[in-house]
């Protein structure tokens, strides 16, 4: 069992270790708060999270519309997660597709008004998961700290190259 | 078009509402940080993160070993989520279903060998996203604030009653 020993020793390394602790804390907390949200969309008949960030990501750009590569990078999916979740959404009605003209690997997804009037249905129950879940627990210093650093690691993830391997 | 403004109203407010903010920092950078360490992943042939956390939660079970009630649970997944996610799993060998006699309805998950081995050799490439990616790009006292303040957010959220509806 020696090969146990090593992962278990790797992983609860945490007290050596507070950038795993860290680490940790915020996928952790991300799983329960994110899990008990969409368990209450659910429970309203509203759109997940996954659709929810989908649909905002093409509520903010120029005519509701993002080429689908650009979709991916916004959404964190690969082609192929973005194109079965994408087959989904574009069944429910909430967004279509339309081609590029004259360029065959540009299409485009487009949200539909439908698309638009789910997010607006969803937006209540969301924001009150995130107060009731989330933010009601943080002290103002809390999440200034948050706020700073989270988006420090953000922004040097997306520019940062990839590690050498 | 004021149905499009009273959403950009609502999810452009984070200036008056440091909670929302804080939020919005918290995601992001989630789905930045985990996008990456996935595309580790993905580069190297190894498990996503989603399959490891199933092969870590049976990791830390006896004998290897939860009902798929409570791995559901801990993994923070639908039944019907977790269903057509074992099916894959299971499909790689890194799991079997095993019935649990005279209980139709608590079937157990059991991590294989071959998933154990899997975890093992995904772990060195995920270490790395967590320390480049994400703990390098914090101070100590920052670290210290995420692992109090988000241990707290997941603890009270576990307990919490859902909000009125």
């Amino acid at each position: 069992m020696s090969i146990t020993l090593c992962y278990d020793f790797a992983m609860s390394d945490e007290l050596d270790d507070p950038g795993l602790a860290a680490w940790k804390a915020f996928i952790f907390a991300h799983t329960a708060v994110v899990g008990r949200i969409e368990r209450d969309l659910a429970a309203e008949g509203l759109v997940s999270l996954t659709w929810y960030d989908v649909l905002t990501a093409l509520s903010g750009a120029p005519d509701h519309r993002l080429r689908l590569h650009e979709l991916a990078q916004q959404v964190a999916l690969s082609r192929s997660g973005l194109t079965r979740l994408l087959d989904r959404i574009e069944a429910a009605g909430y967004v279509r597709r339309e081609p590029s003209p004259g360029d065959r690997r540009g299409a485009y997804a487009v949200m539909t008004a439908e698309g638009e009037a789910a997010l607006l249905r969803a937006w209540p129950t969301y924001a009150r998961g995130i107060a009731h879940y989330f933010s009601d627990h943080l002290s103002d210093e809390e999440k200034g700290v948050l706020i700073g650093a989270l988006r420090r690691v953000r922004a040097r993830t997306l520019t940062t190259r990839e590690p050498d391997r």
